[in-house]
């Protein structure tokens, strides 16, 4: 799964160490010192949320450092600022290439990549300190089998499968995690109801709904859009609250639906660009390039007619999670 | 500086942790097993010198596990090998996807790429147990500024840079690892003498005249042959060993010149291939890839006939150094 690193990149975050075998002293300093921040990170990443074609995974990893600065300052320990490791991990098959010629020059700590799927282990045990992930959870490991059989309960099966990679994704952090550790997850989720009704509305519905009418118009295999399925699951609050709740390794420290202030602001142009972002290359395996422009047009005119850029017409909301290793 | 990723990547690694807060135990343990491998490793690395186009740092790195884990399993100590996280550290401009995609599927170690030049630093302080670098640091940090004055004595300031480099490069890294972490190096040397004289016989010079012979043939244009530098500077023994002396983090602890066993059996084909792979984008945009092949095909003519892949006529052989820290 190649997604836009600008948008959906997970990072891990480690303190790097001040001395020679002085890691256990350090650490439970560090930890403290990122417990502290709890606070301006959750307003940090908050403040990020908007600008949804930048690099916001940078900007976040910044927030964090910055927070981390701010209450060392505030405390006197400017002196004992430690440094910071970066991991940024996606999909082996992402454009690594790309995010490193896109890191920033100034960044203030080493960076490094990790590839492989974040539903299994990736780091060694209690090796990282914070571990951030912004709108990639809500893609499973893979396509639950059952969807693949049209007369399945389609929906009831993606969602027993989010609930194991979702323990997955919990159990491998955990892990990784050093005891004190943070992660803050931002997560899309949707309103309890009827799915078929709520995701009538919901972008990649509607990029669904593109697909078929271009099937209809004789541009495209009918049985090719009908095999198209997307590892993807947006689950409710309730939902997402009880996959967290049944773990037994980390906290809740905050649970927040953040809301969509400038839905208001969004243009159906910009609208089609985060799905064509995420989804370019898996419609392009599936379909071919050459139907990717037409196809986001076409997706540009219907989010204007069933209004999905206002407000009012939206069933989805981010919503921000911080965890605590136990 | 684009580099074939199997045989010139540098390698850093660093064990992971067993648990939260024991690090100092575990890295005062792994560092012994580390220690206690050194002839294993080197008799390894020594092993894969041969494969000349193989994914050669994967298997030195795998060589390295295995001395750790035979050390381990024959004191008795089978539950306690630790896990190994391993950075492959290139320029920022290398192709990391494709390492990504070659990495051996069934390792033994969590991976991870690290971008940037390995003159400066790249970790964090006292965070690596083990650095490899094979065929690496003769490439310098940049063409010293003489070389571009063609009056100048160039081969004496390319010395002088070769020095500043190797300061650079061991300051780096001395501050990166662990106290007693070990650092493995194989390096090109080449015979003490005139330079002008042994460089002869060296692929990077005979790769010189056929750019000459082609410029000559009015195929390329003479002044573009002229100003192409490359940053690369193949020192004496005694050059080496010096820069090695000058340090005050590091002891020697091996110091082999491994000699060229199976140089009998190159055939000009083969001994083509290495250039081309480290050689191939720099060329290509200096001069336009349409040159490639005629000057691999001229180098492959010009190297059979000036015998250099007759043992007697090669003046380089690699030498293996293992560095302590201090």
């Amino acid at each position: 799964m190649t997604q836009d690193k600008s948008i959906s990149a997970t990072a891990f975050l480690m303190n790097g160490r001040d001395g020679p075998y002085s890691y256990a002293e350090n650490s439970s300093y560090q930890r403290k010192a990122i417990e502290a921040t709890q606070g301006m990170i959750s307003k940090g990443l908050w403040r990020n949320l908007g600008c949804s074609v930048g690099p916001n995974t940078f900007i976040a990893i910044q927030n964090i450092i910055d927070g981390i600065k701010q209450k060392n300052k505030s405390q006197g320990h400017s002196s004992q600022i430690p440094e910071f490791q970066v991991f940024f991990n996606d999909q082996a098959l992402n454009d690594f290439n790309k995010l490193f010629m896109s890191l920033p020059p100034n960044r203030e700590y080493f960076a490094s990549a990790v590839p492989g799927s974040f539903y299994s282990h990736l780091f060694p045990k209690a090796s990282l300190h914070f571990v951030y992930s912004s709108s990639s959870i809500h893609w499973l490991s893979k396509v639950p089998k059952p969807v693949e059989d049209m007369n399945s309960p389609t929906f009831n099966k993606g969602r027993v499968h989010y609930g194991g990679d979702m323990e997955s994704f919990l159990s491998a952090r955990a892990e990784e995690l050093v005891s004190g550790g943070l992660m803050a997850l931002l997560v899309p989720t949707r309103k309890k109801g009827n799915l078929s009704t709520i995701l009538l509305h919901h972008p990649f519905d509607v990029l669904g709904c593109c697909l078929m009418d271009m099937a209809k118009k004789g541009l495209l295999d009918e049985e090719k859009v009908d095999s198209f399925n997307l590892p993807l699951y947006i689950p409710t609050l309730e939902e997402f609250e009880e996959a967290m709740k049944c773990n037994e390794h980390f906290s809740i420290e905050r649970f927040e639906l953040l809301g969509l202030k400038s839905s208001g602001e969004i243009v159906p142009e910009t609208l089609s660009m985060h799905p064509r972002a995420t989804m370019e290359g898996r419609i392009s395996e599936h379909f071919g390039s050459e139907i990717l422009n037409e196809l986001f047009d076409l997706f540009t005119k219907k989010a204007a007619e069933l209004g999905i850029c206002n407000s009012g017409n939206r069933f989805d909301a981010e919503l921000f999670v911080l965890l605590k290793r136990k």
